[in-house]
């Protein structure tokens, strides 16, 4: 029996079947390449014990078929940028919840009823708890991309209880490490590759976020589904602690060798529905035994590393 | 200017419509008579102010010119069946939360920027606390009717955020009262009405649930909107009390002088989903000075007595 991996060319994705794969898992996974990359997969190519299909998750009958022979799925398919939502409010309805819906009929389809799903931080809105429980106060959405999440989730749990799945729902902060491809650190290489003098920072540059390595992320998804016995399980994910936008581009700058002068847009957020002070409490998965093994300076530092190592990636996301 | 009423056909929309027009407003009623029916707006349709659109409210296109002159929106069109969301998976994702994203696109799309929405207590799943306030723990979804009313909750947030619209969201009990077409009284109504000496109860009759009466509910709705400030307003609307299924039996056949062999399906909830004790904190909407008018005994004898009156209304829903 197979795990079914969708969005497997994505950053997290192809980080996951690289792992499966390597621990003689068989592997399906599913892209449509909207934004994963062929190359990602480079490895995972070479492995029989991966099948690749190329398909939209939206194409329902197509799904069914993909999922045929799965034990499990993760679904880390999903238009993952919380900035543009207002630009295309479709989008995150689409690529995001009816998304998640269609692919939890298709495992339904296939009797398929264990769920791993990558949801978001952004769930908790403006949250009024600092570090923020998976038990927070009924949060209040700030986002189109959070919403849609949220609404997946919402999903996701339904089916847990009407037709007897169990789920594993994981709220991520910012995932950073290998085959990393947007994000602040993205954004500052990009614009310092062409003008390492400037740097225009979105905001006043206070804004406080949490960080996470992929690789420790994947463990503690690994771990908890290992684990954790409930109908619907959801863990926060990420670090014991914070940085400024303002750390990272001290530590970027550092690692580039360079020193812009810093030019900031303004205001106490990146953009509209941009959340100030994101800060997960993740005491419930490190109960589980579970510590990340890289600080959030380690991770923003291997992520540059990547993406200096790997020009094309910030070429084929131009 | 004219305020816009989704659902107007339907049991909640055309009481609304019918307080509109007598406060003397422009009303524009959308209905696509799936469960709505005209009967309800015989009154309404004989008021000038009164504007009926068949149409539906997936068809984006003709919701964008629906709302054409459009003040305000209610959008009340939903799938109000928490029951039978197994039986078709997808009927609470369109209608509902595909709805209510074409609803806030064709406000956007006439610069209509204030919307009031019908939600519900059961998005608050199997809540830990009780009586459940509007900031009770992030819940888990129990039903896809819940699911997809949260989902409704959280892109209307995100538009307030994104697009500057203003929200007023009414998580609602059980509503009671004139032109009820589906829930507990009418269920039982309908079987006494076959056979007077039994009753089929799903579950064990003890599950405890709060009803609200309809023109009470109104005016919590109008009361709010003409008070609450926030940018997203979040009320629940209902009684301060609560009743055992078995209760309501009691009055029902007391109303109608019959006394059924009451036969249990067993088990603490009625159905897959059934949430055993919904019973909302209403504080926050009591403290605008609202108060219901009619207790729950009240309300369901109230509508015992519209169904008696009004016997095509069970025939309709056949």
């Amino acid at each position: 029996m197979a795990v079914v991996v969708t969005g497997c060319a994505g950053f997290i994705g192809s980080n996951l079947v690289d792992r499966l794969l390597a621990q003689g898992q068989e592997v399906i996974g599913l892209d449509n390449f909207s934004t994963g990359q062929i190359r990602f997969l480079e490895g995972a190519l070479k492995d029989p014990k991966f099948r690749l299909i190329r398909g939209d998750i939206l194409d329902l009958e197509r799904l069914k078929d993909c999922f045929r022979g799965g034990e499990s799925v993760f679904h880390l398919a999903a238009n993952a940028d919380v900035r543009f939502g207002g630009d295309h409010p479709r989008k995150d309805l689409e690529q995001n919840t009816i998304a998640t819906h269609n692919v939890l009929e298709a495992m339904r389809a296939n009797g398929i009823k264990r769920v791993a799903f990558s949801s978001t931080g952004s769930v908790y809105g403006e949250a009024p708890v600092i570090p923020t429980p998976e038990n927070a106060p009924f949060p209040v959405q700030t986002s189109l991309y959070g919403a849609s999440k949220l609404a997946s989730e919402g999903l996701i749990a339904a089916y847990c209880e009407t037709f007897g799945f169990q789920s594993f729902i994981f709220r991520f902060v910012s995932i950073l490490g290998e085959r990393y491809t947007h994000g602040h650190v993205f954004d500052f290489l990009k614009q310092l590759e062409q003008d390492p003098t400037r740097l225009r920072v979105l905001g006043n540059g206070k804004q406080r976020k949490s960080y996470l390595y992929v690789q420790d992320c994947i463990d503690a998804i690994q771990l908890a589904m290992a684990t954790a016995k409930d109908t619907v399980n959801i863990f926060n994910l990420g670090v014991d602690s914070y940085v400024e936008v303002n750390d990272s581009i001290g530590w970027i700058g550092e690692a580039l060798g360079v020193t812009p002068q810093l030019e900031y847009t303004g205001g106490d957020r990146g953009w509209v529905g941009d959340n100030p002070f994101i800060f997960l409490d993740t005491a419930k998965i490190q109960a589980l035994g579970w510590t990340p093994k890289l600080t959030i300076r380690e991770g923003i530092v291997k992520t540059v590393d990547f993406l200096r190592a790997n020009p094309w990636v910030m070429e084929a996301r131009e």
